[in-house]
C-alpha cells in the first residue's frame, strides 16, 4: 500500500536532482480541446527527457549504501535504462542493463553515456529476465523494475505533486498508461492532494490492456502490443493495477493516426517536442470521447517524455 | 529613450494576454558550454512561438482606440506578421500584411488564420515598403514597424524582466540579434535591473551586421545576408542600434554549421523545439569565444521562437 508520505519523501529525495519540470500552455491546443485550458506537464525538459527519472532516482536513493554499492541491474529497451544509469551514476553505484539487440544504436549510446554496462539480448521479453536473471547470478545487485516498484510508483507521483501545485484547480487529469507506473503515481498523488480532480488513462487501441483490463474488472495481461508509442507496450503492473482500478474513471483509446497528429500538433503549435506516447494523452484529451465529458474546464496532461528519434519521424 | 518604466509599462499591458514563458535547463548542454549553468528562456513557447507577440500586443495596447480602429499595417515574412496579426485580433483592430510571395505557405495560412488580410508583393524590402504604403495610403492606419519603435522595443524587453526573476544571479544574457528589438530590450531591462550582469549579442556569420557595426563604432547596414537564421536576415534599427553600441559586451558570431548543430542538440537532449534563429545564442553559448571570457557561471540564454517547418528540418 504505496500512501501520499511515500510520494512525498520520494519529492525530498529527488529535489534539486530531477528537475521540477513546467507546466505549459497553447490556445491553439485549447481551442481544439473544446474550449477547455489544457496544462502540459513538460515531463520531455526532465532529466533524460521522460518522467522515468523521477522514479529511477528515488528508487536508488531509497537503498541501502551496502545495497547501492552492490551495483543495480535492469532490463528495458527505453527510457527506463537511460533513467537508471544515470541515476545510478549520480549515486556512485554501477548500473547493468540489459537491452535488447535491436535497440536503437542512439539509445544504447545514451545509457552507455551515463556510465552503464550494456548487455545485449534477442528481442523477447522472456530473453530479457533471463539475461538480467544471468547478470544478477554472476555480480550480484538489485533488480529495479521499471513500474512495478513502490519506489518506483512513488517516484512518479511527485508529477502530479508539482502539477497540482503549479496548475492549481484542475478538473481533471490525463496521463499514459504503459505499465502504469506513472498513472497509479499521479492517481495515488492526486487522490490524497485534490480528491475531486477525476483521473483518465491515455491508452493506444493497439496496446489497450488497461483499458480491457477496466471493462472486465480484472487485469488482462497486453498480448501483441501493436502502436507507435513505444513507451506504452508494457503490461499492467501487478501494484499499478488496483490502484488505477480503483481510482480511473475512464480509459480513453486513442489510434495511433490520432496519436501522430497529437504528436504533430504539439510540434508545430506548441512547440513541445514530445515522442508518440506523451502524445497519447494529448489525443485523449483532444477526443470526441473527452470533449464530451461535462463538468470540466481545466485538465492537466501529463508529458511523459521527449525521446524520440528526430532523423525517423513519422510524417 | 526608452526607460525601465516603459519596460515595466509594457509588461503590465501584456500581463495575463502574452505568456510568462518557463525557464528550461539541460545538463548535457550545461557540460558542453564548458560547466556553466545556461538557464533557456523558452519564447518559443510565446504565443504565436516567438517573442515578437509581446512588442506587437504592447504597441496596438499602447494605440488611443481611435488609431486602433483605423486599423494597423506592416510588413514582414516572418514571426512579427503572426505577432500583429494575433495581436490585431485580441484587441479588435483589422490588421493587413504585406508579406512577400515566396514566403512559406504554411505562414500566409498562420497569417490568415488570426484574421489579417494579407496581400502579397514580389520579395524585395522596397517592394514590401512600397505596398504597405499603398495599402496606408488607401485604407490609413498605422504602420507597426518589427522591431524599431519604442512599443515594440519595450514589449520585447520584459522577456528580460521574466528571466531576472526567473533565474536570478546570472553572471551574463545571450539574445540573438537581427533588427535588434529583442535585443535592445533586454539590455535596457537588464542594465536597469541587473546592472552587473553582462551582455552578449549572438550573431549569424552570414548576417553581421551588428559584429561590423560595432568593430566599427557606427551602424553599417546589412548587405546581402546568407543564413539559415531566417528571423536574423534584417539591419539593425536605428533606435536599437545605440543601445546595443552602448551595453553589449561582445557580438558573438556563429557559423550556420554551428547554429544547426546547437539546434539540433537543443532538439535531441533539451527537447527544446527551437528554430535557427533561437539556436544562434546557443551556438554563442557553447562557443569556444564564448568559453574563454572568465567570470561567467550562470547564464540566461533567450531562446527567440520555435517557428520552423518541421517536414524541412536541416538534417
Amino acid at each position: 500500500m504505496i500512501t501520499i508520505a511515500d510520494i512525498e519523501a520520494a519529492a525530498a529525495r529527488i529535489a534539486g536532482v530531477a528537475h521540477r519540470t513546467p507546466v505549459a500552455r497553447c490556445r491553439t491546443l485549447d481551442a481544439l480541446a473544446g474550449g477547455r485550458e489544457l496544462h502540459f506537464k513538460c515531463e520531455q525538459l526532465q532529466r533524460v527527457g521522460a518522467f522515468k527519472f523521477r522514479g529511477a532516482f528515488n528508487a536508488l536513493r531509497s537503498l541501502p549504501r551496502e545495497a547501492l554499492a552492490a551495483g543495480v541491474v535492469t532490463h528495458s529497451s527505453g527510457n527506463h535504462a537511460q533513467a537508471l544509469a544515470l541515476a545510478a551514476q549520480l549515486c556512485g553505484a554501477t548500473a547493468r542493463v540489459v537491452m535488447p539487440r535491436d535497440a536503437k544504436e542512439v539509445k544504447k549510446q545514451a545509457v552507455r553515456g551515463y556510465g552503464a554496462e550494456v548487455t545485449l539480448c534477442e528481442p523477447t521479453l522472456d530473453a530479457r529476465q533471463r539475461a538480467a536473471d544471468a547478470i544478477l547470478a554472476e555480480h550480484g545487485g538489485r533488480f529495479v523494475p521499471p513500474y512495478d516498484d513502490v519506489a518506483i510508483i512513488s517516484g512518479q507521483g511527485t508529477v502530479a505533486l508539482e502539477l497540482l501545485e503549479q496548475a492549481p484547480a484542475l478538473d481533471a487529469i490525463i496521463a499514459p498508461v504503459g505499465g502504469g507506473g506513472l498513472l497509479s503515481g499521479v492517481c495515488l498523488a492526486a487522490r490524497a492532494r485534490a480528491p475531486h480532480v477525476r483521473l483518465f488513462a491515455a491508452e493506444p487501441r493497439g496496446a489497450d490492456d488497461c483499458a480491457r483490463s477496466m471493462a472486465r474488472g480484472e487485469l488482462v495481461p497486453q498480448t501483441a502490443p501493436d502502436t507507435i508509442a513505444d513507451g506504452l507496450l508494457t503490461s499492467l503492473g501487478e501494484l499499478c493495477w488496483p490502484v488505477i482500478r480503483d481510482h480511473v474513471e475512464r480509459v480513453i483509446t486513442v489510434s495511433d493516426e490520432a496519436i501522430i497528429a497529437a504528436m504533430r500538433l504539439c510540434w508545430t503549435r506548441a512547440k513541445l517536442l514530445i515522442e508518440p506516447s506523451a502524445a497519447s494523452a494529448v489525443a485523449a484529451a483532444l477526443s470526441e470521447e473527452f470533449r464530451a465529458l461535462s463538468g470540466i474546464e481545466r485538465v492537466g496532461v501529463v508529458l511523459s517524455g521527449g525521446n524520440v528519434d528526430i532523423d525517423a519521424l513519422p510524417w
